[in-house]
């Protein structure tokens, strides 16, 4: 049995997994870091049965660390999870992912990146991994944070430099950096609606007039919000507001499915989650 | 001087307009009803020259009406204000729409309405001039507002049934009619994203648990509030919210007047805001 | 042993729940619907040590319901509870609450009621329990939303009748009435500071002009919110708003507990939530 | 007639405003300042005749400075526009003031001072005119902004440290300061509320971990916002969020009329909005 754990017996589902003979146009998906935050809600998620074309292959935990209770395939091994698996979604560490993207491109199986923090080399290896499978990277896979990045280079596009652009971003009181990703994102997103480069644009220090063109960024920090981040756009006695609020991380693990449903059917290539919004 | 006003000797600026030959490319644009709450603006905005392209050929007001008391060209006549003009700027009333649109039709140039309140005949007169002219009609001009319906119609195609709609408007107090008209044109933009009929999935009653796919309505009034819209669309543990927010009805001067630079550029045809905005 | 559970043995902490000589100032707390929503939330803070001064008494459970697994005493019968615990709090249902009454009258103990759909009978019984014991009863325990009501009927006091007051909730999909009861309270908070009846001042059809000095209710209905409460005051150019955000119904627990603090010192007679935050 | 002004013949009103006895229980209230942004608005208001008690008795304007067209008494003499008025309203400059506060304490006639930028010596002559004279002073003399600071003063002192108090503050583009004065009242408010010198805990940069009791400010800039201020008090699964959105900082003169009403009937001593308000 290939795939099977030596040290640890805890393949309890072995035989389901490897039984399986996928539904036409079934994908079985691995999780890579199947105990994680995120990872464990993917793993139940696809127990339930609701993803259409989805099925759950197993999951990976780091070497070492204890194995879930569920019925389902686990290792500790990339190479086996890539064996089980159509497509593989990864929540997890720069260091885990290097070995996705390398099991992916020799696999030829479809990677979800999530993972975050990622080196500037390590996003070059997703380039390199990227000409032999389909990868998508998001460093954030909610589908309502990718949409809004998409209204707002829209709305950016449209409305011209003379409606002041501002970010608010709200956290609770543990994050440490400020503004979020997220929020450097959205600012991203409006400077590709006006062509230009928001490094050169975006101003934190509100003291003194406002100079045109620039995009603002305020932060709040409290109890323990998951995350809310507003675009507005400020013209002459009017303004537009485009506002995505979260209550819970768990919101990641839907985009990820949806992802999967989406990257399944794709050839290889890097793709965002904006390709599978179809923005 | 064909277009000289017999009873009352107010074209101080006939000459002035006359005598005009447009700058290549600029425009010389008419105001309809140009001592109105938009038109007396409209005038003032092209009086300024801040509008590229634009400058104003004259007004008209309604027989008997008091004429303003501008250095600019003053009729009560509609043919006389289109002779005068490249382009005619529209907010009046149905009966006087009807008017102008024969005019525009018949001088084959092109007409801006943003009269309020055309019965159903009359916007099929819309479609009739609008093969002689090219005719832009919306309810409400801002830019704001029309940028909204379009990023509500992508979000709604974007996010599927299972995203909740809602729509909250809130106008002054003294506001009759509820929900407002563009809190309508908002829901018809999220049922086109959807591809259904906003009618049959509108829901103003909230007693009751919500029925998937419908799209709620709920309304405020208070204060001199311009004009505030949200779009919320609604998931497990995440929301979007799209608002605009207007504190002065002068914005649809803007509107009017970026859609005045947009349409001198057009041949015939029905357009709205929308095709403007390229949307 | 006095409160020993005959037919189902499940008090496992009985010896420590009997055995407990309550600190000086120390209040040992019974939850009557102990495995409820927000009572099994109650007994897991409770046993965290977390609340200053309060300890866990036991819980209840309705007869021939399962007992939960935890280390406490768990008993099927109210006088069992009120037996071993200074205070009990309730999170049970109408019928309950009534017994509960009448043991908190019979022993003397404070009894803290979160019942919702009491009739006006039992509010009442509420009434005649408050002369035996310190009764406090609260349709929404959360300390939010009660020092919310208590600024409503301030700002209502102060600013007069030309602010118009309107009230927003949204809650998720599946709730059933509308207005929310809190809504309706806060809309009471609000006619108190004005000192006028609510009932001949709420508006919920917005049609037509406001009426001054109405109170005006709009809602909205989406995804899995668990409730959130806008109360504006609008005049000429300015308002207020006052808003109130649950991401979830346990902050009801926290509500209470601090209730229970509060009302183990206090003397017969019945009491809100309102009296809790000494406003 | 020893308030004429020689060279400029514009006191039109004198007989009018000279010969008027107030009704019993009217104030015959002066405008220092009166062609300036809110002074021209507070005459405009005290000529509608809609503020019960109050009458115009007139205004003045600085040396040199032109004088309005109006039907009213017009001097550029302090002592003058104290001799004809019961009450004077001073929306002047730091220098301007100094003279008003001495004519005030003079007279023993009631002054309200809404200058800004008061300097430390000038805020002891507020004192020392108030020996003599009612003086109310308030850097902010918006109703809605000073009904906000008092509700925030009582949310910081019933909700306890563990609710973090986050202060956002948006205004148009041309503003130089930030955060706002209006947002550092806000933060006193709070910090009063908790006991505490709002000095030693606001906190501007967000980078790293919030500190317990501190209290964050965030600042937007665009477009033409009068003023909007929200207080936010975070904690775990809700939060109070208290707003106040102005639209034209003409919502100053309503302020400023009230507390004319109100300082009539008041004895020597220095007072703010917040007496007013009875708060």
């Amino acid at each position: 049995m290939k795939h099977a754990n030596k040290s640890k017996p805890s393949i309890r589902t072995a035989s389901d997994s490897e039984g399986v003979t996928p539904l036409p146009g079934s994908v079985a998906v691995g999780i890579a870091g199947c105990t994680g935050r995120v990872g464990s809600i993917l793993v139940e998620e696809l127990l339930s049965g609701h993803w259409e074309g989805l099925t759950l292959a197993g999951g990976s935990v780091k070497t070492g660390f204890p194995h879930p209770d569920g019925p389902y395939f686990v290792t500790e091994r990339a190479d086996e999870l890539f064996d089980v698996s159509d497509l593989v979604i990864d929540f997890t560490t720069p260091a885990a992912t290097a070995q996705h993207l390398w099991q992916a491109a020799k696999h030829h199986k479809p990677l979800i990146v999530a993972t975050t923090g990622l080196s500037k080399q390590q996003q070059d290896e997703l380039q390199d991994a990227a000409r032999e499978a389909p990868i998508l990277y998001s460093a954030n896979m909610s589908l309502g944070v990718n949409l809004l990045a998409a209204l707002v280079e829209q709305a950016a596009a449209r409305l011209g430099p003379d409606w002041d652009i501002e970010i608010l971003e709200t956290h609770h009181k543990h994050k440490i950096d400020a503004p979020s990703g997220t929020a450097l994102a959205l600012g991203k997103a409006a400077a590709a609606g006006r062509r230009v480069d928001m490094d050169s644009y975006a101003v934190l220090d509100r003291t003194g007039e406002r100079k045109e063109g620039t995009i603002g960024f305020a932060v709040m920090r409290g109890g323990d919000v998951a995350g809310e981040h507003t675009v507005g756009f400020f013209e002459e006695k009017e303004r537009l507001e485009l506002t995505h609020r979260a209550t819970d991380r768990a919101i990641l693990s839907r985009g990820a499915l949806r992802a999967a449903q989406w990257l399944g059917r794709q050839s290889s290539g890097l793709y965002t989650m904006r390709d599978v919004l179809e923005l």
